[in-house]
């Protein structure tokens, strides 16, 4: 479904209106069972892409099986984002690194996860005598409280901690606020200089070769209101999270257990279908995606209902789809 | 496909004629690729059932997905041997281990594997702050010829070793020779004692009640001789390797490219389709299976053909196939 999805020119494109198509904040499921896979699901990874950059959060057993499965090139992925060392989140790291050593990759991959993975990487590496055709950037998650980890041109990239049985974090990517956009009719009237253009976009008026001045609100559009994505699995139902994904337009949230086994979800650490929308309302969130399922869950549906009644803007994660975030 | 395999009364069922249905040596392919999965061809690993007991041959990223979508049953997995630490026949191991932990596994599991791994594992279960349900049993593979490595009341198992870039064992298979087996006829005509079976089965005569002596030999039938399965993976030609499987039932050796690329499988401690087949025909056993093919292999006929012409009796191994052995 990637396949294909080739950006040609990033200066020229992105700087004229209606020109993003394909290349939306979109995320795609690539697993969302709890803990044990079952013979329909996988385990926890998903891959949020945005302007053809990928974006892989969590790294589940199989997670590389999945992305050939679903045609995902494996260019794409610059940055991994490991939430906690539960094995269902990063068991499948070591395989797909592996994998892009022996695929000859040499562009850096950045790495955000707990201390301790760094450790775990180097020592299986070791073991089968294999220093990487590229450079592992790793990064180190500490922050208590919501902290930017990552800058691109593109998005900014925020943990925030999550309250679970062991050290987890959450992940918040917002679009990175964009510049105005050069109206199309403009272009074609006054066929400006390239050189002008940076101008324009800036938010500078325009002066055409006679002199004449026209304002910059006459030939751009404003940029849209950056949309957003926040993952939060696994944690037990805590109102500080509502604060840090507050005004999110998409939330994940971890539903592993029917509002029946609130007991359990709090001994274990974890959300019921109840608890996530619960956060999403808090957050005012614009839509909430429900996942990370206990293979004791048969009825995903009953999970949507629970949880709608709270907050009816919920849907289901399903692994293989791809939702493209919008507000 | 094993569910349902329920073997009710070991003890009186496998005295008898005729009650092994069900119960041959056999071998399931769980995964034939080399190094890269593919969209449908997963990483090495294979089940060895006899007897309704299962012996794990390595055990690649994925192996714990595999067996749940061939509802091969989680406990009937008592040993696992990992031929070397190369990431795709061990990164599944870490992922099959946390699954037996989740479910409750409460009996002990045997690892025959290089000594390094034990060290990886460990550490992978300090990280994510776990102490198996379960006995982990590691014993270190070690021996530089043939060596015994288990003895059960069922099998034999052998490891030799092979020529690869690391420390690299195969392993042999040898169902442990049968008792006599008595004639059905003989047990509905003399309505035997328990007591008397076990002496009858050892080879003993039978003295009816009336103090008659029937010979051992007329009231039994022999122990069909003993089958046997080996597996190398992988390795470079090397002639010692048919002196390791000489005579068995089933050899599995992989045949990572196919003839025109010798050179290639010798730089890489690989094999070809013809290098399987002459270790094959040197080893003079009954029928030659070949797998871990290299992600760039097309055409598998092509390499059962270029095996054909040298050991005759070569079939492809198929991912997600059962195959049964015998002579």
């Amino acid at each position: 479904m990637f396949y294909g999805r080739i950006f040609l020119c990033p200066l020229v494109f992105r700087i004229f209106e209606d020109m993003d198509k394909g290349l939306n904040l979109s995320v795609f499921i690539l697993g969302n069972s709890a803990a044990i896979p079952t013979k329909t699901g996988h385990l926890s990874s998903q891959l949020l892409t945005y302007k053809n950059n990928g974006y892989l959060i969590d790294c589940g057993e199989g997670t590389q099986m999945q992305l050939i499965k679903y045609n995902i090139k494996h260019g794409i992925i610059d940055y991994i984002f490991i939430s906690h060392l539960h094995g269902d989140h990063f068991f499948g790291l070591i395989g797909l690194l592996s994998t892009y050593h022996l695929l000859g990759r040499n562009k850096p991959l950045n790495i955000f996860a707990p201390a301790p993975l760094k450790n775990i990487i180097n020592i299986q590496l070791d073991v089968v005598h294999t220093k990487l055709s590229f450079d592992v950037v790793f990064h180190e998650l500490k922050g208590k409280s919501l902290t930017k980890i990552l800058d691109t041109d593109d998005i900014s990239v925020y943990s925030f901690p999550l309250v679970h049985r062991i050290d987890t974090w959450g992940f918040k990517f917002v679009q990175r606020s964009k510049q105005r956009k050069i109206k199309k009719s403009f272009i074609k009237k006054y066929n400006p200089r390239i050189s002008d253009i940076q101008s324009i976009i800036n938010g500078d008026d325009y002066t055409t070769d006679s002199g004449n001045v026209i304002a910059n609100s006459k030939i751009t559009i404003p940029p849209p209101k950056p949309q957003s994505y926040a993952y939060c699995s696994d944690t037990r139902f805590d109102d500080s999270i509502a604060e840090y994904v507050k005004n999110t337009t998409l939330l994940y949230h971890e539903a592993t257990f029917d509002n029946s086994m609130q007991q359990r979800a709090f001994e274990k650490f974890h959300s019921t279908s109840g608890d996530a929308a619960r956060i999403a309302k808090k957050a005012n969130v614009s839509k909430l995606i429900i996942g990370h399922f206990s293979a004791r869950i048969n009825d995903y549906e009953k999970l949507r209902e629970e949880a709608a009644k709270i907050f009816p803007d919920t849907i289901i994660s399903e692994e293989g789809k791809e939702y493209i975030i919008s507000s």
